[in-house]
């Protein structure tokens, strides 16, 4: 089951030995991996292309279930390419959030998706 | 700076509590989030598009800046995607590796790109 | 405006001329011409992201404006990826049709937007 | 082979008749059509993502025509995207072209990539 204490770091640990163990660090250049990133988020996405938005709230169970091994490819590729290029995700994610709350102040942005060069 | 102990479900519930406070749940069906975590995937990919793998190796500081913010991005989508989704993705991702070992045993995928089903 | 003899050729000739103006033929290897066309796609498709389904059949004016010239870039990409892998777009995509009738007989298919491996 | 004369409008009818037999029409909403665009743009890079640059310049031939089948599938949605938005493709793309022309003077854009906001 889930430990709510599973770090970043420990994914990406476990991750990097994965790949050490099959000498495909020759692979993992930062290109190719944003590449990778992108086509695993492509395919993530195609499983709600022809769903309606109550579908998509509402998945079967099977289809919940690949969903979430999509979104584990997605997190795997991720944590790949930042390890590659020395970026800390947690503290870059940390950061982003203070920056949004900059670009949309809740005063402004309240109940609306407009871009933040619109508000 | 970085804390080694960030959590997944840190990050999830402090992303969930900006999200509450602009009144923006209300566009987060998982469809839309599918959609706007591939969107982030694309513009991440599209600072590597037009290097060498050598330039892609050795970025300068600025841009691994901005492609940090950009990976940022997508964490943001994908664990509010999982969130909706109810999904773990800590879970998810480490359950990913395991089925990763087997359909890639380092016997035969040492060294190869080779897809699984090629092996 | 618009002539209903545009050939794809003509299009591919006229960008062909344009890169070879700017001596950016050097930059436009498949790997990343494959990259930029999806990078474009992912644009294209942000424009969608936050609505709804009635919302995306009547976009307003402007953003119809913007999706046609998204949907532009991601035809000259697509061109010149072709251009350069020696690929006959027009013939390629008649001969795509064909498979996709044999893989998705009328009978069978009718109605249902289920994947051609599981109908 | 080839027929140096087809016109995009050309595969639009064809596309349209194969949609309506199969009374797919229902489920072609732009926003679907913008994200199936995506993903096929996606799994067209694939096919690229673990070459060098020069294996990507000299595709085996299998690999090339599985490519080529990819290009089919995204300009296939692409037509379908402005059969739907009433875009006319063929008149969007030269004016694109125009407009690029504009952003990127040869004098200032010759053999570089920069961004025109950059250059």
């Amino acid at each position: 089951m889930a430990r709510r204490t599973d770090t970043l770091d420990d994914l990406r640990h476990r991750l990097a030995a994965f790949v050490a163990e099959r000498d495909w660090e020759q692979f993992h250049n930062p290109k190719n991996l944003a590449m990778a990133l992108a086509g695993e988020a492509g395919e993530l996405m195609e499983h709600f292309q022809w769903l309606t938005l109550e579908q998509a709230a509402r998945l079967p169970k099977a289809t919940r279930e690949e969903v979430a091994l999509e979104c584990a490819d997605v997190l795997l590729y991720l944590l790949r390419l930042c390890d590659k290029l020395d970026i800390d995700l947690a503290q870059a994610t940390r950061r982003k959030l203070v920056l949004n709350a900059k670009k949309y102040p809740v005063r402004k942005a309240r109940g609306k998706m407009t871009k933040y060069d619109k508000l």
